[in-house]
């Protein structure tokens, strides 16, 4: 399969975000190694077990580089041009920054030198060389944290690539990262293995029909240029980089007004802050699954290679990413992210006019948009992210969820023999896909046509009137919301139907109306349903409303809190938000998050078919008119 | 640009549904030509103003046949291989069939002969060659209703083609249809009309790129084939169909099922069954702007002919549509459906597994769907009616509105000197465009692998534990409606959050879990917010609900009733339901309603850029395991 498609993948271009021209760029690989070697060559060489964790110089913030040693968080900014370390500061607050790579590798590896893990595997039958363990983060349950730990799950491998399909259910190993050591090693075996019948997702067979999208390279125009991480489409310019911790980042994006015949700033950063992934099972191999995969994982670090004709269509642009790893040293993703036109056959706009006496008069435009995507893989779930620029102005954020489930193994192999509460929906023989939400949050520091904004509620009031045969009709009551407080919201939730926008009262369309973006949900909307006063649900309480809109501050951008690993909800956007500063007429931050509940199905077994949401950004009296008329 | 459009649809094929080979198609022209023979040489030949409003025989009713004729509708049951006319039945009910186009064509054309309504014009300084007038549904106000009428909406042209641009505000010709005459004509002259500038929708200049999919037709391997109305694409087939009602019927539609190596139904029919948009406007000239756009014109006799390579991609077939006139005798709408695969670039599944030591695993498929298209112009609103079916099962229905807006002539020109309520926003110079509502209602009679079902509400519902560090989770507590009440469902809304499923109940898995299919929401969801006793409300009062299920009852279709224009709210869906009868393991229809608050911006002038939304039918147990991936 592999083969076969890197075959159709010749007329791909790769390239390379290699110029620090952009103010919001990420560090180069140049830049990353001169870092690794002021630092190494620094007193903090000394530290015990020198991790980097975060490098990371997109924003100049107190956090330029965060390292761990000797059990300690090291908030360092160093100046690159003097090669000096400006100031080294110890965290001591509570969370963690996420474990490097290096250090959940080497975590995963530990039980297969544990004689007691070899028995407990042996007595059930396995072999040993056939098991892949995964560390999985574990949260934080009111308990006190002095230490970094991980949890293994281990899973047989032994006739199926399809690693999550073979829980071992009931083995459950927690690991102290700091001495690297297995602290507990328990086997409570609830349940057997599941068979490998069934499980491989490999694509098998021929691919019915080969994908003839832009079939041969003169019809191929690209539309569109990039420069660095400068990326320039019809009506569109915008900037991409790329980081550990966020993956893609779009900024300084901004759209060309050919009534004004100039450039117009619409969103400022955009990118995704964090992911919230809780499962629905209380049990003690379970409960401590509730995901912040952003904050402890990293989308930049989980990204893939993106496979040509496979995750993009063959007319794809790739651009590689690149960041530091636990080494300090630059780590390269080939291929992390594809940019592509999408002409998926729909319409831009479109009329038929027949009131014109002896005319039959019709017009229109098929819909042709820019993608930037990229596809983070953090264990078994595949996110496919993509940033959608539409020629009207709208950018159209997509989600998908795809590949393989946490699953639990059961005994079952009937749903009516279960008579107990699974927490799950038996998917598969012995296989219990466990419930789960998935909830995606973009951090949106919109500058609509510059830099200072104010959020507006349009809600739309039924009023009664007697001075007409009609009894009802609704009206727009448009709020501006003054502080943070009145900015939360619950989006499309029809108890108070409304229009969200956000707008710039200080620049009017030529009527007089304010220029503005509306945000609309593209899916069914989800928000947690977790108890408030439940620990995972502290530590994302910003899952509660989709929407929020704070007050831009430099440092405010990771919606569970900078040192997610462990929180206790100390800090995040909940927490910036009940300052309730004032976000009217000011530069302000749109936080929107994407929610998905899941009740798992049989369809989603062995691997997941995706699973589609997003929102979207829509011109709302930014243009004097429909800006794909060309005047 | 239409010129410009033709040449590209060199390879365009078209087909003709002309063969009665299926028991749900509607007539072919013959048949149209043999019942209109019977009746106009049958007694009802001599009835005044003799016009047919129904001819379609897709399903055998008691309305095999409507006509009008001496003020009467008359219901005719006719036997078309003996020429008989077994029953004519004259109905005597609320409401009237739709206008045919002919009464509506002459109904515009009254005031041209009016010397009141040229000296009014000329008054107003306006050239009555350049005027165009669109008759208009006037909806029920409590009011007794005795005969049929319209209102005629007057709009200048001198100097534009976008009719719609430039109404003739406060001119309000009131029509009896039944005498074709005119009943009254005001002219409040409210504003004066708009001016042309910038009104123009027509595409001007060249078109940037051109659109390259797929170019060239040895790449193009159409993966479907259609014989009569009968199409075959990957694993699915489906039959289409269309009529001067609905436009595009589905029906028979079945999936493969390579596990068990049969096709399954999903679907025996499903269509647009009613589509309401109120305008939010109580003033003399707006109030009654509540159109129920299919019984009052019908989505059959509104389809346009498509543009190729501007609605379908250059990859599409197209297909005709057939229907009656209102002399009887057949029409035909050239190209009325495309059908064509789409390459949007997205991804149907994918996982990348670096679990397995020493390999990294990438596997996944593109996704190509199979589009079923068909656009309806109703006046000023252009809607993009999309059935998508996927691999996967799935079935999305989209739903785009583009055209122009219905506007009101204001003399405001700056949003500021506005202090009252203009029911709407200034969207252009002296232009409101109105406040209003589109619900788009399907008819989905699914039958999930056979013909009994039951409906579903998979509510997640929170709980407490005290048995672990957790502190709360949701699990799914599965509700079968009983009871047509039980059904109607805002759905979307987080109050209670749930998936809502048709489900098989005598259909297992091998697993043991009951066969179904997911209705899910594919846009911010929208009910109606008018007050209940509002007339409109009552005529449309199943917009309160996105969700019903009602037992199967073949007279059962149309969600205002059968009789839409100037109806009194006592047929039609929530009637039906308030029957309350079982639609446990029955032949049920679910009733989904696609919702969108229109508050209108500048961009939606002149013409307005495609605003999407839909639903879709997702496999939950349908099948075994992910039929993506072939065994």
């Amino acid at each position: 399969m592999v083969t076969m498609i890197m075959v159709l993948v010749i007329t791909c271009q790769f390239l390379l975000i290699n110029s620090q021209n952009h103010p919001l760029d990420p560090l180069n690989p140049n830049e990353i190694t001169q870092i690794q070697h002021i630092i190494t060559t620094s007193h903090l060489a000394s530290l015990p077990h020198l991790n980097f964790h975060f490098v990371d110089l997109d924003e100049p913030d107190k956090n330029d580089v965060v390292v761990r040693g000797g059990g300690q968080t090291h908030e360092i900014i160093v100046e690159l041009t003097t090669g000096y370390i400006v100031s080294d500061h110890v965290y001591e607050g509570d969370g963690y920054p996420p474990n490097t790579f290096s250090e959940l590798l080497q975590a995963a590896r530990l039980p297969f030198n544990s004689s007691r893990f070899k028995d407990l595997v042996l007595r059930r039958g396995l072999n040993v060389s056939e098991i892949t363990c995964f560390p999985f983060t574990i949260g934080w349950f009111g308990e006190s944290t002095t230490r970094r730990a991980v949890r293994l799950s281990c899973f047989y491998r032994n006739g199926t690539t399809n690693v999550f399909a073979r829980p071992i259910e009931g083995l459950s190993i927690l690991v102290d990262i700091e001495s690297m050591k297995i602290h507990t090693l328990v086997d409570r075996n609830t349940s057997p293995v599941p068979g490998s019948e069934g499980t491989d997702f490999q694509f098998s067979g021929e691919r019915p029909n080969p994908i003839p999208i832009p079939c041969d390279e003169e019809n191929v125009k690209r539309g569109f240029s990039i420069n660095g991480g400068d990326v320039k489409w019809k009506n569109w310019r915008f900037h991409i980089g790329f980081n550990a911790r966020a993956g893609v980042i779009i900024s300084t994006a901004s759209i060309f007004d050919g009534g004004k015949n100039e450039w117009r700033r619409v969103m400022y950063r955009g990118h995704v802050s964090e992911t919230f992934v809780p499962y629905m099972d209380p049990t003690s191999d379970w409960y401590y699954r509730t995901f912040l995969d952003v904050g402890e994982f990293g989308f930049g670090r989980s990204a893939v290679t993106l496979v040509g004709s496979m995750d993009c269509p063959s007319n794809a642009v790739y651009v590689d990413g690149h960041m530091a790893g636990a080494d300090g040293l630059p780590q390269e993703v080939p291929k992390a992210i594809c940019i592509f036109e999408r002409y998926a056959g729909d319409i831009a706009w479109r009329h038929t006019e027949v009131g014109v006496p002896g005319k039959v008069i019709t017009s229109g435009e098929p819909e042709v948009n820019l993608v930037v995507r990229m596809v983070a893989t953090v264990g078994n779930y595949d996110y496919i992210l993509d940033w959608e620029f539409k020629q009207s102005g709208a950018i159209k954020v997509g989600v998908g969820l795809t590949g393989v489930l946490e699953m639990k193994a059961t005994t079952y192999t009937k749903a009516d023999q279960m008579k107990e509460n699974i927490y799950g929906a038996l998917i598969a023989d012995n296989r219990i896909g466990n419930n789960h939400d998935h909830f995606i949050t973009y951090y949106l520091d919109l500058d609509i046509d510059g830099n200072d904004n104010s959020f507006v509620k349009a809600k739309l009031k039924v009023e009664r009137t007697k001075t007409s045969p009609r009894k009802s009709y609704w009206r727009v009551i448009k709020e501006t919301a003054k502080t943070e407080d009145k900015a939360r919201q619950r989006h499309g939730v029809e108890v108070e139907a409304s229009e969200l926008l956000v707008v710039n009262p200080n620049k009017k369309t030529k009527l007089g109306n304010n220029v503005g973006y509306r945000v609309m949900a593209g899916g069914q909307p989800a928000v947690s349903l977790l108890a408030d006063d439940d620990y995972p649900q502290i530590r994302a309480s910003y899952t509660k409303y989709q929407v929020w809109v704070t007050a831009y501050n430099k440092s405010e951008r990771w919606a569970a809190g900078f040192y997610a690993d462990r929180s206790t909800g100390k800090d995040g956007l909940a927490i910036w938000s009940h300052r309730n500063r004032s976000i009217m007429n000011k530069d302000i931050v749109l936080w929107y998050t994407v929610g998905f509940h899941h009740h798992p199905s049989q369809e989603d077994f062995p691997v997941m078919p995706t699973l589609a949401s997003g929102f979207e950004l829509r011109p709302a009296n930014f243009f004097e008119r429909n800006p794909l008329l060309k005047t």
